[in-house]
């Protein structure tokens, strides 16, 4: 199992969170999706490594930012 | 046409807008509800006079608060 830890900026509400473990937990492989709403903190577990890329997409997709 | 702009706070983001419309927007009577993120104004276009109490009602309902 894989698991990796990204930040994200943008989130205000138990909503933005809502939205951002929807899109990353549909990416392929995806097990499980933990935000921390007060740091941005989404930790992402999967079966297979994910490429920030893809992360990246999912976070933007739900309208938020991966910080770099 | 009756119309009454109210006082939100707690909402961060348009999910928060969207809820709070969908929540006052199912009241009887209602035909518009209109909301500013930004100074949490809320205002609220309907058929009949509406209660403070229900308007309240809706907004707790979405989560949010009514200023007094």
């Amino acid at each position: 199992m894989f698991e990796k830890t990204y930040t994200v900026t943008g989130m205000t509400c138990q909503h933005c969170v809502a939205s951002v473990t929807e899109e990353v937990g549909e990416l392929d492989g995806v097990r499980g999706v933990d935000v921390d709403l007060g740091t941005g903190a989404v930790t992402v577990t999967s079966d297979a490594a994910l490429t920030d890329d893809a992360v990246r997409s999912a976070v933007e997709e739900a309208g938020y930012t991966l910080a770099a």
